[in-house]
């Protein structure tokens, strides 16, 4: 049984407020591109992440606009920035790592909200049932390539308006060169 | 069966030639720690490995001095500097990628000997008895952390003077939230 992956880049998600800090008053989001999950977009708009280390430039911004500001990025980065954020699911910010990020208009510390994210798939309630994966939390995937081998720790993310697909961040894509839209074997 | 895991940062080998060119002629490298394999040190040394999109500088240089040249990235680091290494065995470097190497002295332009290293396991021939590794090319590792797994194609590399330990790169460690020095299990 194949899913396609999605490798998600490190980026941004802000609440209205927090991109108002960093755009301007008013400001709204520019669409790039849509993501396959239904409704998200990239945006055109771009920001800082920087810590007392160092810092990373050109970080999209993928929205819409969220109850919550959100940092994902890689353990790679992780070591760059010189902070240990959590492996989270997205949303879970509770007690995550402090940046500060910085926008063409404003800077905003964040205390809280810079995760690692975990490794998940994205379907429906119907795709869940008809696919056989009612009762799982989790799966693993299987890489066939010279650099692979299985990911483990796959989490269902079930809800409607879901686009079918795996999302691993690009220390997990690179390490076992996996490119955007490849297609892997689960094991349930 | 557990074996310790060698974390391979990004680095650079040296033949006498292309050292005395990049830090100039009679120059040695410097000691600046043994590292496990037997008689090999990281030096005091870097470069920078740049290519016509960016470059990263700091790159260590290992010794002693080898009958080639030869950089070892990682995936993540040739997205960054916009080539496409073979993942491969040290020393096989017929066709492998080109990149510039900048030294205090000198700057060299390399045709073919940027790799990145395939996973593999370091071994002597009394240890590949002993442990049960006889008529085996390569193993599977099983990672027990939250964004763990197992990463398949370790290759065995059999020699006199070996210290037994895996070597992974940069990517495969913080995919999977691997330290150096952390212990792994081996799946024959």
């Amino acid at each position: 049984m194949k899913v396609s992956i999605g490798v998600s880049n490190r980026h941004v998600h802000l609440k209205k407020e927090d991109l108002e800090i960093l755009f301007g008053e008013g400001y709204e989001l520019t669409v790039l591109r849509p993501i396959n999950q239904i409704g998200q977009f990239a945006s055109s708009d771009t920001v800082t992440i920087k810590t007392s280390k160092s810092e990373i430039p050109n970080v999209r911004i993928l929205g819409p606009v969220r109850p919550y500001t959100q940092v994902e990025i890689s353990k790679t980065d992780a070591f760059k920035l010189g902070i240990n954020p959590p492996i989270r699911k997205s949303g879970d910010i509770l007690g995550s790592a402090a940046v500060t990020i910085i926008g063409p208009k404003g800077v905003l510390n964040i205390n809280e909200g810079c995760i690692i994210a975990d490794r998940h798939i994205h379907m429906t309630p119907e795709q869940q049932k008809e696919l056989g994966f009612v009762g799982i939390e989790e799966i693993k995937l299987e890489v066939d390539s010279i650099k692979g081998g299985i990911f483990d720790h796959v989490k269902l993310r079930v809800a409607d308006n879901s686009y079918y697909e795996v999302h691993i961040d690009t220390d997990d894509a690179n390490a076992f060169l996996i490119n955007d839209g490849d297609e892997v074997e689960i094991i349930k």
